[in-house]
C-alpha cells in the first residue's frame, strides 16, 4: 500500500471553461478510518457534467467545492480496511469521496458492488447514477408510449446513450442528436437510435431534425440545451413531453446566453416540461438497478467505457468531455 | 328587426401590432336559418387575446381567420328564429359565431345561458371561457397545495383575476403582477390577492418580486411571459409549477424575442411546466362551471367587466386590451 494519498482539489474558480490550472494535484497521508468508517482505494473515478455546477462560487442544489477541497465525485474503490461490520478488505463499493485515490468515510455511505454481475466501473455507467439518471428521468419524467418519436440530445454520452436504448424497449422510434460522426455511426450502428445527426455540421438544426421527425416530436429528452432545444420546441407534437436532464451547451457560460422565447408553443401544444434530479427517485434506487441489471443481461442494452488512465490526468479527462470529447461513460481508472 | 346584418371582418393581416386598419366594419344580409339552424342577435361579444393568433397568416392550434372573413370570437345572443327544438325565440345563446350583430348557426354549437344564474355577460367571462381557463389552468395544470405562494401575471386580466381569487380559496398567499397602479389597488383591495405590484413602475422586476415574495414562488401561472417569466423563473421553489396560460407580451413580435436561457433552473429546481388549452378540459366544462357559479354564488369570487358599446368599436377595444387597457373582462355590448 503506498502510503501517501494524491488527491485533485479545486485551485481556483473558472471562469467560463475550466482549464487544468483550475485544479491541483497535492499529497496527503491517508486517512485513518474512525468509528463506522471504512477505508478505500479507488479503482475509478467517474467525471460528470454536474460537476461544472460545483466548481461555482454560488452553490446550486448541491454544496459547491471549496477553494483548496477535493473535487466531488463518485468513485468505485476497493475496501482496505473497515470499522464497519458490513464491509471487509477486498469489498467492492461505490463512494462519494471525490478525485483522490484513498478515501476513508462511513461505511452507511457505500453502496457495495457485486464484481460478479458486470464489471466494476459499471457502477459508475450504466449500474450507476447515469443508468438511473436515464431509467427515471425517461421513464418517469417523459412518460413513454409505443410509437413516440424520441429525441436525444447528447445522445451519444453516458445518459443520452442509455436514454436511446431503453426508448426502443418501450417500442419508441430514436433519434440522436451527437457532435462528431463518430459518435453517429456509434448510436445507429451499435445502440440501435433509428436515426441520428452530426449536429456540428449543420447550420439549420432544425431543417435537419424535420427531416429525421417528419411526424414531429413527441418526447425530447434534453441533455444539451440552447440552439439544440430552440430546434425541437417548434416541432413538438401536441402533448409532447420535455425531460430536461441537463443543459451542457450553458454550463460554461459566463452570463446567460439569450435565445429566442419560445414558451408560446408550450400552449399551442400543450407541452410539458419537467426538470429533474436523479436523487428525486432515490427511494426507488434498487427497482431501476434490478431493471437496468436486466436488460444488460438480457443484451438489450450495451455500453461503451470511455477511460482515461490516472489520477493526474482528471481534469484533462474532465474538460474534455465538457467539449463532446467522450463517446459513453468517461471514467478514470485510477489503480487495477 | 333590423334588415342588415353589420359584421367586422379581418382587412389585412396585421405585422407586429394590430392597427383599427387592419379591420372592416362590412354589411351584409341577415341569413336565413337553415335545417337545425339557429337565427341568433348578439347582446355581447368578448375580444381575448388568442384572437391575435389568429389573425396570423400561419394557423396556430385553430385554423386561422381569412382575409374578408368575420372575426371569431365568443358571443352572448338572443335566439331570434329556431329551427332547433331545443331553442326558441327570446332564448339567451352563448355562440361562437364571432364579430357580427345576427349570425345563424347550428343549434348544437350554442350553449343555454341562465339569465337568473347571473347576468348574462357572464357568460363571456367568470362563467364562461375565462373562468374555465383559470378554473382548469390553475387547479389541475398547478395542482395547488395550501401555504403556496402563487404568482399570477397579468393578474388584473379576465382570467389572472380569477385565478388569484381561486387561489386564495385554495389557501394560497397570491402575488400579481399588473400594470398600472389602478390595476394593482384593485386586484388587492377588490380582489383580495395578498400583494401585488405594478410592473411598469419598475426597472427590476427580479428584486421587486423578492420583496413580494421572500420564501420564493412555488406555482407561476403565467399569462404574458417575457421579461416578467425571466424574473419569476430564477424565484422558483424547489417542486414548483408553471401553468403556462397566455404569451400576450410575445404576440404581436414579428420575430421571436430573445431572452435569457433559464432552463438549468428546471433541473436545480425540479420545475414542472405545463401549456394549455380550455378545449383541452371540455368534458369536464359542467363540473367546472358549477364550481365557479357557486363562489360566485357565496361571494367567494369577485369579478369587474370592462365594457365598450357598439360593434364598430370592437377593433379598438382589442387593440387597446392588447396594450392592457383592461381591467377584468373587456366585452363589447353589441344590443340590449
Amino acid at each position: 500500500m503506498s502510503l501517501t494519498n494524491h488527491q485533485i482539489t479545486l485551485a481556483a474558480r473558472p471562469t467560463g471553461f475550466p482549464t487544468v490550472d483550475d485544479f491541483k494535484l497535492v499529497s496527503s497521508p491517508i486517512p485513518e478510518p474512525g468509528a463506522g468508517e471504512v477505508l478505500t482505494r479507488t479503482l475509478f473515478l467517474s467525471v460528470d457534467p454536474y460537476m461544472r455546477g460545483r466548481m461555482n462560487e454560488q452553490a446550486s442544489y448541491a454544496a459547491n467545492v471549496q477553494i483548496g477541497e477535493v473535487m466531488v465525485g463518485g468513485n468505485v474503490g476497493e475496501v482496505v480496511e473497515s470499522n464497519d461490520a458490513n464491509f471487509r478488505a477486498g469489498d467492492i463499493v461505490q463512494t462519494h469521496t471525490g478525485w483522490q485515490t484513498y478515501s476513508s468515510c462511513s461505511g452507511s455511505s457505500l453502496r457495495r458492488v457485486d464484481p460478479d454481475l458486470a464489471p466494476v466501473s459499471t457502477a459508475l455507467g450504466v449500474l450507476g447514477m447515469p443508468g438511473l439518471t436515464a431509467y427515471f428521468g425517461f421513464l418517469d419524467i417523459a412518460a413513454p408510449k409505443a410509437d413516440d418519436v424520441v429525441v436525444v440530445s447528447g445522445a451519444a454520452g453516458a445518459v443520452g446513450s442509455l436514454v436511446g436504448q431503453i426508448a426502443k424497449i418501450k417500442g419508441c422510434r430514436t433519434v440522436g442528436i451527437a457532435g462528431s460522426d463518430t459518435k453517429v455511426a456509434h448510436i445507429t450502428d451499435e445502440l440501435g437510435f433509428d436515426t441520428a445527426f452530426n449536429y456540428k455540421t449543420h447550420t439549420e438544426y432544425g431543417d435537419e431534425l424535420k427531416r429525421h421527425c417528419p411526424d414531429g416530436i413527441d418526447i425530447y429528452f434534453d441533455n444539451v440545451g440552447g440552439q439544440i432545444s430552440d430546434a425541437v420546441f417548434p416541432l413538438m407534437n401536441i402533448g409532447g413531453r420535455i425531460s430536461v436532464c441537463g443543459q451542457i451547451s450553458q454550463y460554461n457560460k459566463v452570463r446567460p446566453e439569450e435565445g429566442p422565447r419560445l414558451l408560446w408553443h408550450f400552449i399551442t401544444k400543450r407541452l410539458q416540461m419537467r426538470g429533474f434530479l436523479v436523487f428525486d427517485f432515490e427511494a426507488r434506487y434498487a427497482d431501476g438497478l434490478k431493471q437496468m441489471a436486466s436488460w444488460l443481461n438480457d443484451g438489450k442494452i450495451v455500453y461503451r467505457e470511455d477511460i482515461w488512465h490516472g489520477l493526474e490526468r482528471a481534469p484533462e479527462a474532465f474538460i474534455d468531455m465538457m467539449q463532446g470529447g467522450n463517446i459513453g461513460k468517461r471514467l478514470i481508472k485510477v489503480a487495477d
